[in-house]
């Protein structure tokens, strides 16, 4: 029965790598928790690098100084 | 003073649907707990159905199926 | 598949209470846009009133001045 | 290694703006407890004036009656 | 830089659970993404059952009639 | 009416201190957004430290060896 949210950056993950994400999320609650995956729900964010800041500092920034 | 967080797979639903999960939320905390629709806050966030898991399978992967 | 979130003040909503909460968010969804309560998830978050703001104030000392 | 998280309408915030924001919300968790701003994350969510409700209605409703 | 939220019903998940939950979900932003461990940021909600719901019922619910 | 939510570990936060956090988050938002106070909501989340992961690590363990 657990929701997980995984927020990330917006920046080109494909939907294989989204698929993944979910894949693996669920079989972590399965082998930790012994969950069950029919009603384990991922919700993946794509975030704008303007509107995600860490530092004190837009990612935007941070890529550019990078 | 309730805040709601409607989160559903980006396939369509219209602005009066919106309105109508607004309006209902609202509602139904003004029925259970008698709280004040002026200061209770409903958001609705859309996800693609790339980034919405259950199972461990992306919804895009079992609409394919359906 | 919808995931509902409902926070509220932590001021004595009762086990019947929170479970009206649940049972009503899910026929919304149902209503409004034909969902699956078999899959529709709904959490109730009930927040310390030190911990909850509106107006730049903390509800706690809302509640003291009423 | 706080996590804060702003939800405003989406109605034309600029960069300069959600960087300060940013900036902002950093700030004030290492001014009030202390917090390493290194490891203080701000995520902020613009949501569609369709998808945000208060009092039960939507802000593009409201906006067109203001 | 990604920030993941994982939500179970507090039914016991001790100290060591959670730490696999937490190492788990950062390997895995690590290994699907590439993503930078030291700024993963993993929280972990504990939900009381009487405030989780599925089917429209809670899980307190549930559990008695399993 | 944007929605603030501040999470941060559950490690001593005092009520003055959370009440300026609410203030602070409020302030920030009336700044940069011009946004009414009366419907800027916040909401603090203490998080137990072993619910908290950064680095793959929970902070009780990284309290310890610090």
């Amino acid at each position: 029965m657990p929701y997980v949210n995984i927020k990330i950056t917006k920046e080109g993950a494909t939907p294989e790598q989204k698929a993944q994400l979910i894949q693996g999320a669920t079989q972590l609650l399965i082998d930790v928790l012994g969950k069950n995956p029919r009603t384990t729900v991922v919700v993946i964010d794509e975030v704008a690098t303007d509107n995600w800041g860490i530092g004190g500092e837009t990612v935007t920034s941070l890529r550019k100084r990078a």
